[in-house]
């Protein structure tokens, strides 16, 4: 038995100088936060929307150590507003039209921030029976706006997670996937499973596929056309498959992508999930960006057929007003995930688990610490409600179809590919600078994507599509209204105006 | 070329009827949840610290689906009050012992506030150079305060990075390092990979390799005993290894512990590193919990020996006063995290990444979106200054100490493990029951410990070891002071009392 030896006296405890969650200190720095950041969106517009410094300007201005010291809370704050604010690119202007929003609002903050002061870690029921809860009563609000097959709900057999990002989401369907193939087959078939994808899927499936040991040589990235708006197609799809099969090889995941990065382009989910059921194969819908546009029954039909997919993501941080992260995340056979992903060691076991009347959410992610997400989320709902969501969805859209006609009225401009949602993709046209060659007409609108984000009064990100570059002009920021997209749009013909001069 | 035809007039806007991000309307809400969140904390110990709800209970009191109109802040407040907090286990309460602590703090707190504020998308150096640029010099500064060798650190050729849990900085060494193998060997020997550890390593391991896709036979879990304080031990850990090498299998990865989880034993790194050199094993130290002890002096020489590893992570989000998540890990190569992690598609590329003068941190971990984690590091650095932060972990070892004391002193208890840092892992020992069977005595130990937690006065969790049942006192809840633990003391007293009049 090794004891430390007790001593007569107990150990004074006059080293804690300080209370860290002191309730008073925390009102009062509190709401100088609340001010900071109100102010904060007051001003957003004026910054440069990119930020403008040059790499290393931080670790020119911060001390090379930590203070031995304390320093006073408004000291800090100052250093924000001196230091981090000119390296920080706005997501939240009105006049960010880069990659994809990642769109904030004042329920989403709250949430997380009421989740930041519980500071609970949620990783099975016991741990904090409301933030499991509360999650499986959002995911299935979600689920039902979305109008999802019931399969996919707690209340029909299936159930959602909310995980950081779309990332993390893919990361623990593929392993579900291959873990059913190898109980099948045996763990010496690794080497033969293959991924399907397309050209426009996101990096993520090929990252993930990497993680969870596929052979990169074994992803089938497969060739989309603007003929056929960048959609993956059956055919060839089918041809992939088939070729694979003869050489041996065993078809394990299909991400399909409702909405893609580059262009917002929308796999036939029905066609596709078809074919793939031939070959059992998990079929995941990777709906990060547009499935939020899906809660408007317009666009509900780019979900028809997701009734015979295995999962579907949606990432509420990027058009849904809940800040980063929250990733919603629905599966139809939830111990496909669990048996992948559980762990059940003796420190965590309780009666509530072994009673298998309560879900531990460790067991459907990779981590075993989260937080409570679901918070925000349920903020989110109640405090806009679904009909204000819609239209809120609905108002970027027609500032995007605005802004497209914009594009089309001014002749040296065209747009690239058909618009479905927020995101419109144009470029100056190749008759507008003499019918210069492809990369000439590139290098034009790559200067003059360059020229406007260095002027920081937008910001907007590219894609190249068939080798055309072309500018990504994404609405979506919550405080973008039509007048940032006009504003905008001058600018982007300004810029124009002395490029093509 | 697919083109929207245009209409002569614009579509009107009357659909966005609300501004989810009204300066003003967030600053009034905002100043209502700091409000919340400091009442809550002033009322904390009078909550039961574990939640006493029953499964299911949160379904009955909340509608079935998501409101189609906005409801008022304060009814949503108010939902929180009467239907949340009941289902919450209060990791903050002072009288929470279990598990590790989730140390929160104002400063973490308004750090992550601000984050969330901020919603900034900082995947690569471009979305967001504050982000990165804060975040690499924080880790530096934390590795400084640790005193980790400089080859950790950003100024020696390493560096750091704050991924959410240890389970992440976990998969992201073990895809580094199996990669090196796979890029050495080929791809097609990942069945032969081996996975070494003690049976005291965190679940996380086990969770981590079958993800990467290790065989589960693969995973060594070596047994450690009483007699050598569960450390994992030089000797056994070499056998294993000649044996699976003389089997034809190739060691991958050894992940040794400071402070495990069920009692913080502490492998000895120096002589278990230098095994592991042999064999060219890539070394990972999990010090999740008691990694934060090592800032100071007299717990520093946990670390001997980290010279000779590869990697080193430590969760601040336990003992480090940062809220959940924010999981350190330091990496000697950056290149092997990033040749496995890197994904370069066109859409996210740009001159500050072509330059390879910044850090792209996207490519040091799993996922592509990442928040702003290094400001609520940096708020607690400063807000409390690295003295402050040495004597916040005394106090709670000294309280430990204490308690372990008053352990000793009633006869009927004993400590199970010597006690490290601020964990007491004591029981009911077995004269005090009338030496009854080993089972006999953990279920009575099993009993006082859901009675405790039942009255909602405490919070503690269990561990077994070698077949004895345990209870886990983990002192480290910010609001915890010496009062505490001795109340927390009485009340194990006062259920012993009844259990075994």
């Amino acid at each position: 038995m090794h004891l430390t030896k007790p001593t007569s006296t107990f150990i004074s405890l006059t080293t804690i100088p300080m209370n860290p969650l002191n309730p008073e200190e925390f009102r009062k720095q509190g709401h100088l936060m609340i001010d900071f950041l109100a102010d904060y969106y007051h001003q957003i517009h004026k910054y440069p929307v990119r930020s403008q410094v040059l790499p290393g300007y931080l670790q020119k201005i911060i001390p090379e150590s930590a203070p031995c010291s304390p320093e006073p809370f408004e000291t800090i704050l100052q250093d924000v507003q001196n230091k981090i604010i000119p390296g920080i690119t706005h997501w939240q202007s009105p006049n960010f039209f880069a990659y994809f929003p990642s769109s904030g609002s004042t329920a989403g903050l709250l949430g997380e921030m009421l989740s930041t002061g519980f500071n609970i870690v949620g990783f099975n029921w016991m741990s904090s029976p409301a933030a499991t809860e509360l999650e499986n009563i959002v995911v299935d609000w979600v689920g039902q706006i979305l109008r999802l097959p019931e399969s996919f709900l707690f209340s029909g057999g299936g159930g959602g997670v909310l995980q950081g990002t779309t990332c993390e989401a893919i990361i623990c369907t593929l392993v579900a996937a291959r873990d059913q193939k190898l109980s099948q087959y045996g763990m010496e078939i690794i080497g033969s499973l293959v991924v399907y994808c397309s050209d426009q899927t996101h990096s993520a499936l090929k990252k993930a596929a990497k993680i969870v040991g596929v052979n990169p040589k074994n992803i089938r990235s497969i060739k989309t056309s603007k003929a056929s708006d960048f959609q993956l197609l059956p055919g060839p799809l089918n041809h992939a498959i088939s070729t694979d099969l003869r050489d041996g090889l065993i078809p394990l995941y299909l991400c399909l992508t409702i909405g893609t990065t580059s262009s917002t382009a929308v796999d036939p989910v029905g066609l596709l999930s078809e074919v793939a059921k031939n070959y059992e194969i998990w079929v995941h819908v990777d709906a990060a960006y547009a499935g939020s546009a899906c809660i408007c029954p317009e666009f509900q039909h780019f979900l028809d057929g997701v009734e015979n997919v295995n999962s579907f993501s949606l990432n509420a941080h990027k058009w849904f007003l809940t800040t980063l992260d929250c990733c919603c995340l629905w599966v139809k056979d939830p111990t496909a995930l669990t048996k992948a992903l559980s762990t059940n060691p003796e420190y965590l076991k309780n009666h509530a688990t072994e009673s298998n009347r309560v879900i531990d959410y460790k067991d459907w992610q990779l981590m075993l610490s989260r937080r409570f997400r679901a918070l925000k989320l349920w903020f989110v709902l109640r405090s806009y409600g679904v009909d204000n969501l819609r239209n809120f969805i609905r108002g970027h859209v027609e500032m995007a179809k605005n802004l497209e006609r914009l594009v089309v009225m001014d002749k040296r401009f065209e747009v690239v590919v058909p618009r479905l949602f927020s995101l419109v993709c144009f470029r100056v046209s190749p008759s507008a600078v003499g019918q210069k060659s492809g990369e000439d007409v590139n290098e034009i609108n790559r200067k003059l994507l360059e020229s406007m984000n260095g002027s920081g009064r937008v910001y907007m990100s590219h894609a190249v599509l068939e080798g055309v570059f072309m500018i990504r002009f994404a609405v979506g920021a919550t405080l973008t209204n039509m007048r940032h997209v006009s504003v905008a749009w001058k600018v982007v013909q300004e810029h124009a105006d002395a490029l093509l001069r």
